[in-house]
C-alpha cells in the first residue's frame, strides 16, 4: 500500500529494507492495502495504547542492541554510597562504581589495593573513622578544563563522613579518599573551572574541629560550632588530592549547603549557600520547634562570597593555621581580608548555579517561589567599592542584596536547583510543585522584553530535587536534555513493597516546549545529583595493559608470565604468584597450615575485551575482579583449617564451572 | 496529509486526540501535507536511524511514565550478593534486594534486625562461617502451589558459601539466611512444586562434612570427598526454613549442578545433573591438566533421579545419621533403597529442565551439540521393572541411557538450559554459539512429524547463560517474553571502562520467529538465573502497618506513638524511643557518656505511601531505612566521643535538610 510505504521510507531512510525499492503510483491513500513490517508496526503501538507522545518518545529514547547511548549522565547513589552511569536518551544503568561501600561484584573491598582505598591509608589524609562501609554520596562533579568537563576524572563526597573521593575515568575506579580533617557532614561537592581544587562545603555545625566535644546549648552552639569550605588541591600528575597543598576556610555555624564555582568574570571566586543562619538547634523532646521550624523563621539566610584567589594568597603568605594537619584561613581573617563576604539571599536555598558566562548566580530559596538572580558585575561592584550594609555577627561584611540582584524571577513552589541549555534559559526544580520551569536569563542571553520570563512548566512524578541538563552547569551546555532527578515515585511503580524507588525522569528540551521522554526508577540508591557528558568525551581504557596495578595504574611489580608462576614460603608466609585465563588458574592449588599468612598475587593474563575472571574463596570471603590486564593482591590469615574451593565468579567461558581449585589448610 | 493523518488514526486509536476527528478525503497519497504530530513522529524515527525492526521494538518495550510493566522478572545478582528486579517489557531495574551483602540504601546489615539475618542467627541453623559481606547468589526461585507461582516468597542461594536466603514478596526483604552445616559451595536451588522443600544442590566436592580436614589427592578425593543434596524444609506459617525437619542426601564427589523438581506424573522426584564426573582434581602448577579438561574426558556424565518422598519416608523412619546437626541420609542407603539413580548423559552438562506437564526431562551438555531429552515414562519403567545396566563406583543403580531417551535435538553448539513456552515449544541457550534455539517437544506437545525439530535460532550479544521465559519453569509457561542472560557485552557497550556489564537482552516469542527487542545492560551485577511472574501475582504490601517489625512483620513491642517518645537510662545504658516524621525526630537530641551502650528504637509514624525516612549517624557507620510504619532498632557503644549530628537520608520534604538532630558522646 502507498501510504504505508512512503510513511516507512520517509520514517525508515536510513535503514535500508528490500522493501523500500518498490515505489507505488497514484494510489487513493484511504484503503491502504498491508505492508506487512509498517502494519505490525502499528499494530504494536496500538495494542499497548500509547499516546502519540508515548510513541514518539519511545522512538527519542530506544537505544538498540549493539548502537550506543550519545551521552553518560554520573549521578550520585546517596546512601547507597556509589555513583551510577547512566546512558543517555535509553537511561539504561550502565555501570555502578563503588566508592564508599564495599561492592563484591566488582570486587571493590576485596583486593588489597581497594581495601587501601577505602581504608584510606594515603599517606597525607586523616583517617580517624575506622570501620566505615557506607557513604552518603552527594554531588559527583567530573573534572573540568576552561568551564567544561575534561572526562579525566571524577570526585564525589560523602555527606555522612565529610569524605571525597577521586575516581578516574580511565577505568571507572575509585584510587583515593580523603577524610576531612575539622568537618564531619557535608553537602556540595565541585571543581573549579581548571581543576585547581575539588571544594566541599559543609553542612551541619559542629564543633570546630570535629575531634573537640563542645556542649550542645545556644551559647556554645553559636561560639565554637562551625562551618567550614574544604579547598582540596588536585594533582593531576599524580592523580591525587594533595592535602599538603589544600586548606580551609572557617566559616560561621550557619548550615552551609551547595556551592558553585565562578568562571569567566567571576573566576577566581565561589559561592555557597547557606540555610539556618537563624542557628536553630531544636529540642523537640522538650516541646522547643524543631530545626525545621527554627530554621525557618527568617526570611532571609546568607549567600557565602568567597575570593578563593585571595584565599590562596593568604595561604601562601602564611595566614593560616594548621589544625588536625590541614591549614585553615581563620573565619576573622577571611572576613577581614576580602575573602569572605555574604548577600542576603531567599529563604533556606539550596541550589546555586553560575550562568555558562560566568555573569549571573541564581539561588532557589526552598520557602520562597522565586529564583533570585545576583549579578556579578554589580556584587563586584560593591565589592570593590567596598561598600556593606552591615556585618553578621561573626563580623562578616553583608552586601545590600537591592543592589546586588539582577531580577527575581517568580516560578513557582520550592525552587531547588538550576541548569542552563545553549540558548540562554535557565531549568529549575520545583520541589513542592513537582514540576521543572523553564526560564530566561536576561542579557545578553536574551533581549530585555524577553528576558526573566518563565516560558515553560512541566510536571514531574514527584518532588524533583536536583536536575541535571546536558552539561548543564559548565560554560557550555548543550541543550537538548535534561533530567529530573525525582525523590518520591509514590505510585508510579507498583508490586515492589513499601520501599519504592527513586524516579528519574528524562526530558527533550531541544524545542520551546519541554517533552517528557522516560521514568527510569532507581531501586538500589537515591541519586541526588548528576552531570551529562558527551560519550565523546570519554577516553576509558578497554582493558588494561598486561600486568597493570589497579591503583597505580601502572606495571605491577608482582605481574606474572604464564610459566612464571610460583608459590614461596618464607617462614609463616605463603606467597602465591598466579595466573587466571580461560579457564584455569594456575596453580589450582594452594597449601597452608593454620595460621599462616597467605598472599596471592593474581595476573589476568587475557587482553581480550571483556574476558574478566573472578577469585572467589569459599568461607574467607574473598572475591576479586580481575579485568583483562589487571593484577590484584589478596592477603589473609589461614585461620580456618580445612579444604576451601577457590573458583571464577564471572562466567568465562564454556568450561567456566571448572574454573576452579582447592585451598588447603591443614590443621 | 491524508496518508499521515490515517496512518495515525491507525497507530493510536487507543490515545483520542482532538486532530483525530479531521477526516481526509480523496487525496493522492504520494505528496503528503504535513501533519505536526505524526511528521514530528517520524523524523524522530528518521532522525536516530532506526530500523523497522527497531522502531517495532522500541514501542513494543517502551512503558510510558505512571504506566506498569506487566511482569516482574527476579534475577539473581551473582557474586553482587543480591536479587535484582527488573520490569518486564520494559527491563527497567525496579529494586536491588539486598541478600548476602550489606546495602546501606535500603539500611541492609545496619539496623539490628538486618543484622541479625546476614549474621543468621536463626536458632536451627549452623553460622559457623564469621564475616561474611557477600554471596554469590546464583538461582532465585519463587514459591510455587501446583507446579505454578505464587508470589509469596523468594529463595535464594549462595554459591560461594553454600547457603540459602528466604526473601518476602510482600516487602521484598530478606528474612533468614541459613548456612549448609556440611557443604561448602552450591550451585542450584529450585522449590518442589507445593513448596514443601527448596533443594540445595551442591557444587564442587569437599570433604564430608565440610568442617573436616581430608589431603586433597585422588583417594582421599574418591573417598571422603562428597557431593549433597540439602532439602530445607520450608514452613509456610512461620515463613522460615525449619531446618529440624530438613534432611540432606550424601552423593558422590561428581560436581552436581542444577536441579528441577519432577511434577504431574513426575512428582515426587527431583533430577539433578553432574560433570566431572571424571573426578579430576587438577595440578596447573605441576603440568597437569587443568580441570577444564580432566573434567571433560568421558563422553557421559550421570544425570542424578532422586524419589524425593521415598527420601522423606526414610528420614521418617529413622535411616538417617545427624551430622553437624542435620539428618542425612547415607549415599549407601540412598543407592540401596531406590532414592538415587543415575542416567548417562552427554557432557558436562549444565541446565535440567522439566517439561510443564512433568513428562520430558531436557538436558543440555555444554561439550554436545545436542537437547537430550528423557522420557519420564521410560525412565519411571525402568525404575520399575529393576533394569539397571550397572553401577557406579558408589553402588549407584545406573540406567539405560538408550531406552530412557526420547530424543536428542541437535540444537547447536553449547546448549546450557531449556525453558519453555505455552505451545509446546523449547528454547534452549546455545552459549559458544551465542544464540537462542527454540525447538518442539514431542507428544503430546505436537504430533509425530513436528517433534523435535528446530524451528527458529536467534544470535544474541553474547555467550548466553540462563535464559528465562515468562513463567518458562513452571507447569503453566505464558510464552510471549524471554530473557537472555548473556555472560559477555564485549563491544555492545562502550566508554565505561575494562568492567563490562552483563547483557540482558528481552526476546519476542510470540510468534512463529523470536524476535529481539531489548538489550539491557548489567553494571552492577551478574544475573545468572531468573524467574519472571506476572505482575497481578504479587501482592506487596504498599506500607507497613503501623508499628510493624520488619523481620517478624508483626507489631513491634517498642513501637512509639507520637507523643510517647522518651529516653531513659539504665545503668551504661541509653535507650531511647524515638519517632520520625516529616521533618524531624523526636528527639533531636540524645546525651550519652563515652562507653555507654546506646539502643534506638526508631518508628517511622507517616502511612503515606513513599513517605520513607533514613536514619544517618556521623561516624558511627549507621544508616536505616524506615518505610512508612516500620520499626527498627539500632544498637551501638558510644565509644568516640564528641557530637556526631544525625540526619534524614531519604529526601522526604521541603524540609528535609532540617531533618536533623545531634548525639552528643561525653567525654
Amino acid at each position: 500500500m502507498l501510504h504505508t510505504r512512503m510513511t516507512k521510507r520517509y520514517l525508515f531512510k536510513a535503514a535500508g529494507t528490500a522493501a523500500l525499492g518498490v515505489a507505488g503510483a497514484g494510489m487513493v491513500a484511504r484503503r491502504p492495502v498491508a505492508d506487512a513490517q509498517t502494519s505490525d508496526l502499528l499494530t504494536v503501538a496500538k495494542s499497548r495504547g500509547l499516546s502519540p507522545d508515548e510513541a514518539r518518545a519511545a522512538l527519542a529514547t530506544y537505544v538498540p542492541p549493539g548502537k550506543y547511548d550519545e551521552a553518560l549522565m554520573f549521578a550520585s547513589g546517596g546512601q547507597s554510597g556509589q555513583v551510577l552511569v547512566f546512558g543517555i536518551p535509553s537511561m539504561r544503568l550502565l555501570r555502578v562504581i563503588a566508592v564508599f561501600s564495599p561492592e563484591s561484584w566488582q570486587g571493590y573491598g576485596y583486593s588489597d589495593e581497594s581495601r587501601s582505598v577505602l581504608r584510606d591509608t594515603s599517606p597525607e589524609s586523616v583517617a580517624d573513622i575506622p570501620g566505615l562501609t557506607w557513604g552518603d554520596t552527594h554531588h559527583p562533579a567530573i573534572s573540568q578544563m576552561n568551564g567544561d568537563y575534561d572526562g579525566e576524572w571524577l570526585f564525589i563526597n560523602d555527606k555522612a563522613n565529610a569524605r571525597m573521593a577521586v575516581i578516574s575515568l580511565k577505568d571507572f575506579e575509585t584510587k583515593q579518599i580523603v577524610q576531612n580533617p575539622t568537618a564531619a557532614i557535608d553537602h556540595g561537592a565541585t571543581v573549579s573551572p581548571n581543576t585547581d581544587y575539588v571544594l566541599e562545603s559543609t553542612q551541619y555545625a559542629v564543633p570546630f574541629p570535629r575531634t573537640k566535644y563542645v556542649p550542645l546549648d545556644q551559647e556554645h552552639y553559636n561560639n565554637e560550632y562551625r562551618g567550614v569550605a574544604t579547598f582540596w588541591k588536585f594533582d593531576r600528575t599524580r592523580g591525587r588530592i594533595d592535602q599538603a597543598h589544600s586548606f580551609q576556610i572557617e566559616l560561621p555555624p550557619y548550615w552551609q549547603d551547595l556551592a558553585s564555582f565562578g568562571k569567566g568574570p567571576s573566576e577566581g571566586w565561589v559561592f555557597i549557600n547557606s540555610f539556618n543562619t537563624e542557628r536553630a538547634i531544636g529540642g523537640t523532646l522538650e516541646h522547643k520547634p524543631p530545626i525545621e521550624i527554627g530554621a525557618s523563621a527568617n526570611d532571609m539566610d546568607y549567600l557565602h562570597v568567597i575570593n578563593w584567589k585571595k584565599a590562596e594568597a593568604l595561604v601562601a603568605a602564611g595566614k593560616t593555621t594548621v589544625v588536625n594537619g590541614i591549614k585553615v584561613i581563620s573565619l576573622k581573617d577571611a572576613a577581614e581580608n576580602g575573602v569572605l563576604y555574604f548577600v542576603p539571599e531567599p529563604k533556606s536555598p539550596h541550589g546555586v548555579d553560575v550562568a555558562p558566562r560566568g555573569d549571573y548566580i541564581v539561588i532557589g530559596g526552598k520557602l520562597d517561589p522565586n529564583a533570585t538572580v545576583y549579578s556579578w558585575a554589580k556584587v563586584r561592584q560593591l565589592i570593590n567599592a567596598g561598600k556593606s550594609v552591615g556585618k553578621d555577627a561573626y563580623g562578616v561584611p553583608i552586601l545590600s542584596f537591592k543592589d546586588a540582584v539582577a531580577a527575581q524571577v517568580k516560578l513557582g513552589l520550592g525552587p531547588l536547583h538550576t541548569n542552563f541549555d545553549d540558548k540562554g534559559n535557565a531549568y529549575t526544580s520545583l520541589f513542592i510543585e513537582s514540576a521543572v520551569a523553564k526560564w530566561t536569563l536576561g542579557a545578553p542571553y536574551h533581549s530585555a522584553d524577553e528576558a526573566w520570563k518563565v516560558v515553560d512548566k512541566l510536571p514531574v512524578q514527584y518532588n524533583i530535587g536536583h536536575l541535571a541538563a546536558y552539561q548543564g552547569d559548565t560554560a557550555k551546555p548543550m541543550g537538548k536534555y535534561l533530567v529530573a532527578i525525582n525523590k518520591w515515585s509514590v505510585d508510579q511503580y507498583k508490586g515492589i513493597g513499601p520501599l519504592r524507588p527513586q524516579n528519574l525522569q528524562l526530558i527533550d528540551i531541544s524545542g520551546p516546549k519541554m517533552r517528557m521522554l522516560y521514568a527510569a526508577p532507581v531501586g538500589n540508591a537515591e541519586p541526588h545529583f548528576a552531570e551529562i557528558i558527551p560519550l565523546g568525551k570519554l577516553r576509558a581504557w578497554d582493558v588494561y595493559p598486561p600486568g597493570t596495578n589497579e591503583l597505580t595504574m601502572r606495571p605491577d611489580p608482582n605481574a606474572v608470565q604464564p610459566g612464571k608462576e610460583r608459590i614461596a614460603r618464607h617462614g609463616k608466609t605463603v606467597e602465591v604468584w598466579m595466573t587466571a585465563m580461560r579457564s584455569h588458574y594456575t596453580p589450582d592449588h594452594i597449601v597452608a597450615n593454620k595460621g599462616d599468612k597467605v598472599v596471592i598475587h593474581i595476573t589476568n593474563i587475557e587482553q581480550a575485551l571483556d574476558a574478566t575472571h573472578g577469585f572467589a574463596v569459599h568461607a574467607y570471603n574473598i572475591n576479586l575482579s580481575l579485568e583483562p590486564g589487571k593484577v590484584e593482591t589478596i592477603t589473609f590469615t589461614a585461620d580456618r583449617p580445612g579444604v576451601f574451593p577457590y573458583y571464577c565468579t564471572e562466567f568465562c567461558s564454556a568450561l567456566h564451572l571448572e574454573m576452579a581449585g582447592y585451598l588447603e589448610v591443614k590443621p
